[in-house]
């Protein structure tokens, strides 16, 4: 990482909406450093109250279903309305593989290079939790930077929806048609978190099976409860390649967002967000004192096989290591 | 409480199947007091060897779904095989409201007289960390006292699925027909854990629903991903009252259990579920300790009501609650 900037120089350069100073505090954000964390603090804390007044939409859907050339067609839609937009990217398979499915180079091309658009893919070789703490903070300082629609992509494959779900005000689900098969990636419960389904790729031959589909999703959809937001998930399709569909669904985001703001659940869902926030930090970050002590590292192996064996009560091995680690913290 | 009894008596009254010594042993597990908390571990630890042979189930539905009736000709049906049943209930209603939805006294009246049968409502007054806990291990107590079905029941309305979910072989979803309503009260996700569903009440007029409501349920899920045990989730109509459907429903139950263990998935998610108790267990200690402690719990308040409001960083909330914490703990 090039020399650090002052507090002040971050906090100036992120509200005047300078993409290299903004660039480099996110930079900041993800590092691991202590002296980074205070700094990074202290910026955080200057911009705060320039955050919180974009639309955050959470999208997802399975390797293939057209993410991408989806999100870069909504995003050419939003800037061509003199609307600044950020993307953000959660992928969990770029700390396992040390590559990435999102991190493709070649990837939004077009929107990369609109002035009003800001991509950025999130860290690699921080753990769920860190890329959760992460992109919230990139998100507070893209909203100081003036981007009025925030974009947290990820891939419906694990975890990070339910991160992604609980950091945003809008989820997106996308879908292709012929269900089935395509669902066998997408994890339990997450098309009962969305609040749109769109069949993405209703193009060419497609059309008439993703008709299919909407009709399919409908039924499934209905037998589920309605969601706190009192917005009932609409099922519509679209092809990001044709960019048919997109205007109408950026409106149907527009109708949630005046909606909810009306009926007080926007501001609702924000708050419990943010309390939510704070207790997650809270829980990682004893549970991250505890999981990365030296010594209880070591005696995790041997109390995990004899549980697994069942030669120990899981609960007897818990409060051994317990104890480890409080006479190894009072020390 | 009464007077303790020894870690021995307490041993060899469970063991012997003796149930006003098993219904003590479950009070002493069920306390808060250090000393019993020592008593029931060292309890546990002996009957620890006699614990795993039998099958266990976990029943959930909203209430007014029939769940006692439907429980009460299940036992009968498995006691007419002389094998001994015993049930335990989740209630996360019994803390809140002091009252309880299922510890209704006349509840399952036939069942609780029957010698092979054993009927335990959770206790009230412990968080839902806690309920967990106490279920598990009483589960392992009725286990050494030779109950070859344990019956986990919970109300189809909270959290509390997922902990039944977590520690039980095979998951049973009570639901009635004329979907839509009655699924307003079930949480999201649930339905896809159930290794069955049963659209109870197929009695009388209501049969021809049932059986329009067991074709929708499976177009519904044959959306959602196969299950980790390869069997796939079925959906069948039963009625408890006129005790129609309950044979051929335990026959699924013995058949999953037969599949399951011949395809590893039995002991491999025994396996898994021991290693989850233990970091639970480790995790709700950690939380405890934290939420707990007396300092903590007066610096949240005030923490809480500034993150909500936008006034603080949830982060640095967090931060500074957790610097109070260790400043406290080493003290």
């Amino acid at each position: 990482m090039r020399q650090r900037l002052s507090v002040e120089a971050y906090t100036k350069g992120v509200l005047s909406a300078d993409t290299i100073v903004l660039s480099r505090a996110i930079t900041l954000i993800e590092s691991k450093l202590k002296n980074d964390k205070l700094l990074a603090k202290a910026v955080l804390e200057n911009i705060l109250p320039h955050t919180g007044k974009s639309i955050r939409v959470g999208i997802t859907g399975v390797p293939g279903v057209g993410k991408s050339t989806f999100i870069e067609a909504l995003g050419k839609h939003i800037t061509s309305q003199e609307k600044k937009i950020a993307v953000l990217t959660i992928d969990p398979s770029s700390k396992k593989t040390g590559g990435s499915i999102l991190a493709d180079k070649t990837r939004m091309e077009d929107l990369s290079r609109d002035p009003l658009a800001f991509i950025r893919p999130s860290a690699s070789g921080l753990s769920l939790g860190g890329v959760a703490r992460s992109t919230r903070e990139t998100m507070l300082l893209c909203e100081a930077a003036g981007y009025e629609v925030i974009i947290i992509e990820t891939v419906g494959v694990g975890q990070s929806e339910t991160l992604v779900k609980g950091m945003t005000d809008f989820f997106l689900l996308l879908m292709l048609a012929g269900a089935g098969d395509e669902l066998q990636g997408i994890k339990k419960g997450i098309m009962e978190m969305a609040d749109v389904v769109a069949i993405n790729k209703a193009d060419g031959a497609n059309k008439i099976s993703a008709e299919l589909a909407v009709t399919e999703y409908q039924n499934a959809l209905h037998l589920f409860p309605k969601s706190d937001s009192d917005f009932i998930t609409k099922v519509v399709t679209c092809s990001g390649l044709e960019n048919s569909g997109i205007s109408s669904l950026w409106k149907l985001i527009i109708e949630y967002q005046d909606e909810t703001i009306r009926n007080g659940y926007f501001e609702k869902n924000r708050q419990s967000q943010n309390l939510e926030w704070m207790h997650d930090y809270i829980r990682q970050t004893l549970e991250d004192q505890f999981y990365e002590n030296v010594i209880i590292k070591k005696a995790l192996a041997s109390s995990e096989r004899s549980v697994k064996e069942g030669n120990e009560l899981p609960v007897a091995a818990a409060q051994r290591l317990l104890n480890i680690f409080m006479q190894n913290l009072l020390k």
